[in-house]
Formats: structure tokens, sequence, C-alpha cells
């Protein structure tokens, strides 16, 4: 039989954050919640509902604390912020005091290209893994859960191809940390298969089964799914995914979107993996906020449904 | 490693024939011409260019003798008509009269499903079965070269599931006939990886080296390229695409085309797996053709370039 071991994965549904905001048109709080009790409504279980960085960088993630100050009090969810720095993991932990339920992990971010890393965050990967490991210690001695992302970790815009060595060297000393999981991304949308199976098969002989691996995918160059797959016989079991593709720019065509939640679930659920979510209450999302959008999303399931 | 072998693939464009059956404007013969002559130039060595079937069924197709015709007499191409009965073995054969070049291969079809078989050319499986063997007997006995496809081999429109002992049982019995090759199509875009890995390594057991096999994807549900590489990882080495994707319909966008040219190439490429196409010409064949259909072609690595 062809190789392959059905196990369930866990999806992490990003469209509230990553999905969001290269949205030129500002989302209202009230349609923002509504996107979210949605997808806890098509059984997401864990949701990236806003990144704490400054407002002026990313207008739409300006209502952040309003955001999280009105998202459901379910035990079975576990809401993210995604934060940049220090700063970030305190506005993260501001949102539960006094008692209030707020984020209950932090999702850190290192670029693996000082370029990118420069431009992005003002950091080389040095001082990127120094940051990463500070907020790690920090996140972790307040009491608040955390994991971390490694971002461009098959291309960078500016440097070209990354070198595996480069991302494994900083996996290896987040891994320190004891992060809850650690992720490649693909944020630019260049990997191919044979390039993700391989270097996850690699994260996944340096973990040695101690940290969990997630992976997130974007479908620029109409891989996204495909390396979902490479990802998955490689033993990642948590994917990153927004609904219906979210993640795009409407006027900038060739920033496009994460894959979409709705075709990564189709591809597993029909090759036999267990998702825990409800395709057609997920297709059915995908139309209520396309409404909301005031647009079509890329997703093809939710298109061909 | 993640197991991969890089080992190099042929392309057959089938974008003259499946990508453009369904446009409802007719393409003038002449961008006919000059989209196949794009396709050798990027590299494409087989190409499918014209369906015998009735002019009053497939319009577009009302001139495929006028473009065969045309074509460049390259001993380094391989020209393929669809034909769907022994008339089409016919017509193709009448290509060659009076020493021209015209057809060199003739690309037979069954459909893996009574219900769609009858809806789409009249026949059950067995009076498929029936007339492929003849087809096959035929055109070999007139020296036409013949490869056979097996359509729905993923799922029907009508029946839902097809059984994949259906499709071998169908394999086995045209296989007694020597096609160039065998082909399983995923004609509307249902299946999945764990599916098409599956398959395909039947298949590959059952023919045991004998007859080549060849695939064929569209993207319907976002998952054609992640079906490509698990024909691939199953031993597939023979892959239709259609330029740009090439072959929904502008009027209906839930017929979707075939994967994109460019996407398979850069995936195979970018994988380490030579194709023999220049993606960078096929993207300028991509923009040119989109200038004579009037509308952006769904090639994801085309937008991104």
């Amino acid at each position: 039989m062809y190789t392959f071991k059905p196990e369930p994965i866990e999806l992490v549904e990003v469209g509230p954050r990553d999905g969001l905001q290269n949205e030129p048109d500002i989302v209202a709080t009230v349609d923002k919640l509504a996107l979210i009790g949605d997808m806890l409504g098509y059984g997401a279980r864990r949701l990236e509902v806003a990144s704490f960085v400054h407002p002026q960088r990313v207008p739409q993630m300006a209502d952040a604390e309003a955001v999280i100050a009105a998202l459901p009090d379910r035990a079975d969810a576990t809401y993210i912020g995604l934060v940049l720095n220090k700063r970030g993991v305190m506005r993260a932990l501001a949102t539960r005091e006094n008692g209030r339920r707020g984020i209950d992990q932090v999702g850190c971010v290192i670029v693996a290209s000082d370029t990118f890393g420069q431009k992005n965050q003002g950091q080389t990967i040095a001082e990127g893994i120094a940051e990463n490991r500070a907020m790690l210690r920090f996140a972790k001695a307040e009491g608040m859960r955390a994991q971390v992302t490694i971002s461009a970790a098959f291309g960078c815009p500016f440097e070209g191809a990354v070198e595996p060595a480069t991302v494994l060297r900083i996996a290896e000393e987040l891994a320190a940390e004891g992060p809850e999981e650690i992720a490649l991304a693909d944020t630019i949308g260049v990997g191919t298969p044979a390039q993700v199976g391989s270097l996850f098969e690699r994260l996944g002989k340096l973990l040695d089964g101690r940290i969990p691996m997630r992976c997130h995918f974007h479908n620029t160059r109409g891989t996204g799914i495909a390396n979902a797959w490479a990802a998955y016989q490689s033993g990642v079991r948590i994917f990153d995914a927004s609904l219906g593709g979210l993640g795009g720019c409407p006027f900038a065509p060739k920033a496009t979107g994460n894959i979409a939640t709705e075709d990564l679930i189709y591809m597993m659920e029909g090759s036999g993996v267990a998702t825990g979510i409800d395709l057609d209450a997920a297709i059915a999302a995908n139309h209520r906020f396309a409404e909301v959008l005031g647009r079509e999303l890329p997703s093809m399931v939710a298109r061909a449904a």
C-alpha cells in the first residue's frame, strides 16, 4: 500500500489574524467575532485570533484587545495571540488581568533570513534567536503557554533560497526553551513537496518527539496543499490554514493567501485523516464571510460546493 | 531522507483539446496554432491537439482537421487526437493520407462508471471495454499508435465513489490490447492524495512495468497538484496538464480546469524532477493566450510571476 498512516490532525485556524491582516478595509470587531464564532462552530479548537503589533504597522489588528475581550469563554478552545517581542507578550498577559479569559497561548515568530527579518521585524537571525528565547522564557515564567514559528523557512523574498541547516540551527536553539511546538512557515509560498517533506523529516529527527511540529503554507504558486500532504507524510500533525484561503490582498493579486481550511480538510478527510472539522459548516461560514468582504474567497472546495 | 526518487517526467500538454473544449467562444484556428507553436516552444513534446468528436457536440473541435493539417512537421513532437469510437480512429488515420504528417497517436477513452459513460458517450463500462479494445486493435492494425485513458477513475458525478476494483478490472482488460500507456483521469477533480497514491500503486503492480502509467488531474477541489505528487510517488512519470489551467468554463465557475502546466512544472522542478519544460517560456505563453481569451488563466505560478 501507498505509504500512509491515517492519524488525526489538528487544525490551527489562522483566518482571524494571518487571514485578515492584509485586508485593506478594516473589518468591524463584531464581524471578526462572528467569524470566530463560525470557526468554533465548524470545529476549529485552536485559533489565531489577533496579533499584538503596533496598530500603525497593521491597522487591521488595532482592535486586538476588543476582539479578545469578547471571545467566547470556552474550555475546549485555545486562543492564540501573535507576538513579535516582549512587549507583545505583556499585552497578551494583560488580556487575562482581572479574571478575564484572554489569550491562552502566544505565538512567537522568528524569520530564517537576515534581510527579511530586518525588514519585517528589525532583527537579524541572531537577534531573532535571542529575542525569541527571551520571549519564550518570559511567557513561561508568567504562566503563558507559548509556541514559535520559523518564518520564511522555505525561501526568502530577498535572499532566495534558505539553507535547511539555517532553519534547523534556529529550531535547535529555540527547542532549548521548550516551546509547545515549533512551526515551519512558507511565508511567501515558494516551497515544493520534496523540499517540505525533507526539511520536516530532518526537523522531526532533531526534535525526536520532544516537541511537536506545525506547518504553515501559502498557495502562492499552487503548491500549498501538496506541501501540506508532504508535511503530513513527514510526521507533521498540526496544520495552519485560513477559512476560504483568506490572506491575500485584493489590491495585490500576487500576495495570495494561506492554504484554505476547506481545501486542507477536503484533502485530509478524503485521504482518511480525521480533522474534527465539519466541512459543510466551514463552506457555509466561507459564504457568510464572503458577503462581509463583498468578494469570493479563493478556496476551491467552497467554489465547487 | 523523505522518500523520493528524482526521475524525469514527461508532460502531455492537453491545453489545445481538454483545455479549450469548454470555451464558449470559438477560438480561431490560427490562434490554436499559435498556442500549439508556443507549447512546442516551451518544450512540450507530446500534445493533445484535437478530438475527433461530432462538431455539434463539441463545436470548439469542429476545425480539428484544419488544425492538424497546419501542425509543424517536427520529428521530435507527438500529436495526439482524442477518439471515442472507431469512426474517430478513421478520422485520425485520414489526417495522414496523401503523405501528410497528421496525427501520431490516438487517445482512446473509457469511463469507469455506467451512468457517466452512458451520458458522456452512450456506453456502459462493458460496452466501453469492448469498444476500446476494438479501437486499440484497429488502430494498431492500421499502424496508428494508441493509448487509453480511464476517465472518472476517482469518482463519478452521478454515482459518487468509483470502486478501485472496477478501475483495475478495466485496466486489465485494456492492457490485453497492448496500448502504449494507460492513464487514470480524475475527470471531475474529486480525488485525494491517499486515494491517488494507492490506486496508482495498485495499477503499477498490475501492469508490472509492461505498460507505462499516465495521470490526468483537475484542480476542482484544490487537490490537483497534491494528487500529481502522490501519483509521482507511486511511480507515474507521465503527466497531463494544460497551459494556465485551461479547461474551466468562464460561465460555469464550478467546472474548473486541468492542473496548470506551469504549476505542475514549478512543483516538479522545485522538487528536483526534470521536466524538459522552460517555465518562463510557459508563463509568457500563458500571458499571450490570456490576451486571446480576454481573461486571466487560473495558474497560480503565472499569476505570481
